[in-house]
């Protein structure tokens, strides 16, 4: 395991250590919400946690969770006790950007429901400012999304659309991403409200208000962060 | 042909009337922009209009334009010469309900590039206010479809899944349909943002501010409506 791995390890297994047995959890995506949901079934196997349903955030996690025996169930109205997943970054006040790993809106629409949204991350996902590092993903529907493309560049120009092979990525929803690039400077409510007010897009990748902490594992140790 | 058959007709050959040879129409969904299909066919194979391509905006007309001869191509950025499509509710200054053929996302998504949108209607769509007759459609994520419910409800309480059968229904771009009682008085235009900035939503089926005339039959004659 790479240092860094061995880094988002680390803050998965102090957010899974939130956890508590009979819980609804919130199952996030990708490289670093894997190491929770590993964490999770080991867990059940152990006898340290029982009762615990997860709720799952994309096909892959769905997959993982049954692999390593962490039962899970759809989502529904219901609220989640808690919800762990990595980030693209992650500011001061822990506002984030997240969606690198395509799952943003089923993220989006699950971790709401969480009355804790944990976010686990090594520490090269800190920045100062939102778009520092990281583009912004905007799911935007197939259905002409040239024309949805032409209309988010109107304000978010030197984007494009995700496309890693011959067809562009799709997401669980069925839909394409437009990686924005963000500008400098920008009020990320306003920011947000007009990406999803635009016509053809589903939704974005900032994740505003929403964590309550994170933990951030740099080699000196895990960092832990709340809400400013 | 029923009266009202008939007089959706009529609208639709006014609407056809404003087609020129050379341009690119959009073509709307449902049962009163079929009749306006048949006609651009008729038109074509009669040699009244020559060069014209069609824009569909379901499956539905796609394979109409096919069958009556109308050659299409998929939606680009370029702008539409004109479109013709229907309306469930059309309000005095033209502001439209539309989507009870659920294709409300499809339609806006080509009609907003259209210089010119027509609506054709018989005269049972004109209201006072809109969500006199209707309900208003919105386009939702499948993935935590009740939990976007519960959040449209918390300010749009009374409407209901569109569910014909066991199933619900599906739109073409793979989702599901809230239908909403609107309330006795709104803000068109901020309850468009309301609802569009709903996490899970993906669009709604008020068109404000797009359509150009409308032809709009009545049994004693078509009656043309500018916007005001």
């Amino acid at each position: 395991m790479s240092d860094l791995e061995a880094l988002k390890k680390e803050a998965a297994l102090k957010a899974v250590a939130l956890v508590r047995s009979g819980d609804r959890v919130g199952l996030g995506t990708g490289s670093t919400a894997k190491y929770a949901i590993e964490e999770l079934g080991r867990k059940l196997a152990a006898g340290e946690l029982t009762g615990i349903v997860g709720v799952s955030t994309s096909e892959a996690s769905e997959q993982l969770a049954r692999q390593v025996g962490v039962p899970t169930e759809p989502l529904d109205p219901r609220p989640l006790d808690i919800a762990i997943d990595g980030a693209d970054e992650i500011a001061p006040n822990l506002d984030l950007v997240k969606g690198l790993g395509g799952a943003l809106v089923r993220e989006k629409v699950t971790e709401v429901q969480a009355r804790r949204l944990i976010i686990i991350a090594d520490h090269t996902k800190l920045v100062g400012q939102l778009g520092e590092k990281a583009p912004l993903p905007i799911e935007i529907l197939k259905f002409g999304f040239l024309s949805t493309i032409d209309r988010l560049r109107a304000f978010l120009p030197g984007g494009q659309l995700r496309q890693p092979a011959a067809q562009p990525y799709v997401t669980d929803n069925g839909n394409y991403i437009y990686d924005a690039r963000l500008p400098e400077t920008f009020d990320p409510a306003e920011l947000e409200r007009r990406i999803k007010g635009t016509l053809g897009v589903v939704d974005t990748g900032l994740f505003l208000g929403m964590a309550e902490r994170a933990f951030v594992a740099a080699p000196d140790g895990v960092q832990e962060l709340t809400r400013s």
